[in-house]
């Protein structure tokens, strides 16, 4: 199997917030090529499940998961832009997390990995950025728990970033997005199969892994979507005679996609990577979420939201975007009436293409 | 304890809409007296978890579910009105359902009860009406779940009601609730202590349950409620070593409400019950919703539903509104701005209070 990804390790301690590992690998994907002035790049963080693998390239010429935005004459142009896409730390895609090995034992880090937050995953994507030589980034961007990471990044390295793009994110996680999250950790970590943590890597918890992914598709879509996609079909497929099974086409579209779901992603660095959306706050830079915003010192910024999305609801977007102004000289605020709920950006590439094209 | 609990048997063989059962008992309160011309009794039908206990009286006086709207001077005024409610057929709390014996074996139904019908729920309530000698009722008044049994009744028995009350409710299941109430039948069916529904009663799906009941809170109440009312406060309670424990206020709230449900339910009756909201679907009744509708022949309608509910949510309540017009002369449509979500209409007394007294 042909694979895009490029590794650094990060020499030495890596201090994070609560508490420190020895030399984590990032693993990051490229497209496009940095200019002679090395300002032309673009660093993409992603969301909790995403690789780096966010578009195709001659390495890898399997499609990503953001295919539609990044390549020759997409919005995100790789013949004029450098693009580098991070595998967050924590994450199980190329880069160290509590399912990767911990080099003083020898053994996965498992629970014993430190508590992640966001701001961990910023400084782990700059060194990335340093590694490749880039002083100062044309923009970074992502989406949901990426435009939280994004943003933490801004307000960490504002000497180092001219651009801010964040898509159907937050300056911090309401209680109700919490609440979510923290119900779908706690179906896996009630799944017997979960050890506490120590399960065997091919027995897997699916049991709450397959629950979570089924609440979170719930919480990534909207019911004005399903009303339309589903209405009440009922799901022929279905065993009448099973009591409760599928009846409706719904529950066999929840069913696969969280059987699509299995075996892709490590349970624990699941529920690391939920609880730093949970914990990320940007008013831990500031003591205020606009004395937090103040750190950012980019030169232009846009602010997308969609107005189904429930889990980071359109007025999270607005504070954000208002918060900004504070400091920023030129920022843009814009409410897409996407219908796809939070998962938006992944679909409604109608809507979503001329909006990240006129930012690039 | 004392017990306001009055019952009937209906004898012999109980047609249901999926099967049929043998001489259910109804269990039912009452609240003030029947007058002389027998038209002034109200018919409640409650939502998926409460008993027939709506409100305290003489035999009882504990607070009911809905103690500040039933009683003398108060919105339903038992003055005025003979106020009946009735334990839902398939419920646990004297009334027949998957939890009571089956005649023919002795044994408790279980999974061998027929898949419910919120029509069944309205035919076994029209029992308890007939018992009483009420030809016809003031009005139907339901929530939630109630509602949607107060509609059926009213298309099933157009000759025997003068109004129709629907709160927070649906002419039919939208994909976006039955997914959730299909995830938290998963939960419940996935737990080992099911057995598929053979578990022993004092040995429950107590972890289904509960993870059930989260999953429930969170969408009964509102994202802009929890905000105001946690926002980020932190549970000094939680233990900071537990990995993925409760941080969160909300975490913490989420895991008493989910304790208080723990053996007060039945898991196969709220399985039941559950499914029926799913299958409940006014168009069954004539061939399509509007069709369905015209079937209701009182003289007058009130709709209420609650801006912040997105489990039955606002468009729901102003199609039913509109779908009665066609044979309704009065109709009210009430859409009320309460924060706390599909449960408003148990809590925001001081918006629902007026809007049923405008009714009675």
């Amino acid at each position: 199997m042909s694979d895009g990804r490029r590794y650094i390790v990060i020499d030495g301690r890596f201090e994070m917030q609560h508490g420190a590992i020895e030399s984590p690998t990032i693993a990051f994907e490229t497209w496009g090529a940095l200019n002679a002035n090395a300002d032309n790049a673009v660093l993409l963080f992603t969301g909790l499940s995403p690789s780096a693998h966010a578009a195709s390239s001659p390495a890898d010429p399997s499609s990503g998961w953001w295919e539609d935005m990044i390549g020759a004459d997409k919005p995100i142009d790789t013949s004029r832009y450098f693009v580098v896409c991070v595998n967050s730390l924590g994450s199980c895609f190329g880069s160290t997390g509590p399912a990767a090995p911990n080099p003083a034992t020898g053994r996965p880090y498992r629970l014993d990995f430190p508590i992640l937050a966001l701001e961990d995953v910023a400084h782990a994507g700059h060194a990335v950025v340093e590694s490749l030589g880039i002083e100062r980034l044309h923009a970074v961007v992502g989406a949901s728990m990426g435009g939280m990471t994004a943003l933490a990044y801004a307000a960490i390295y504002p000497q180092h970033v001219d651009g801010l793009l964040s898509i159907s994110s937050a300056t911090r996680s309401e209680p109700f997005a919490i609440a979510l999250r923290s119900l779908q950790r706690e179906l896996i970590r009630q799944d017997p199969a979960w050890k506490n943590g120590n399960y065997a890597f091919d027995e897997p918890p699916t049991l709450g892994m397959r629950q979570a992914r089924k609440l979170g598709m719930i919480t990534y879509r909207s019911a004005s979507e399903w009303a339309q996609r589903f209405g009440r079909e009922r799901n022929t497929e279905g065993n009448p005679h099973v009591h409760f099974g599928i009846d409706f086409e719904v529950e066999a579209y929840l069913e696969a996609h969280a059987n699509k779901f299995i075996g892709t992603f490590d349970a624990n660095c699941y529920l690391y990577l939920s609880r730093a959306m949970d914990l990320f706050d940007i008013a831990d830079h500031g003591g205020s979420v606009a004395e937090g915003l103040k750190r950012v010192r980019v030169r232009r910024a846009m602010v997308i939201g969609v107005e189904s999305d429930f889990l980071f609801p359109l007025h999270q977007q607005r504070e954000l975007a208002d918060g900004l102004r504070q400091t920023v000289p030129d920022v843009d605020f814009g409410a897409l009436a996407s219908i796809q709920g939070h998962d938006s950006f992944l679909v409604d590439m109608d809507q979503f293409r001329p909006a990240l094209a006129s930012f690039f």
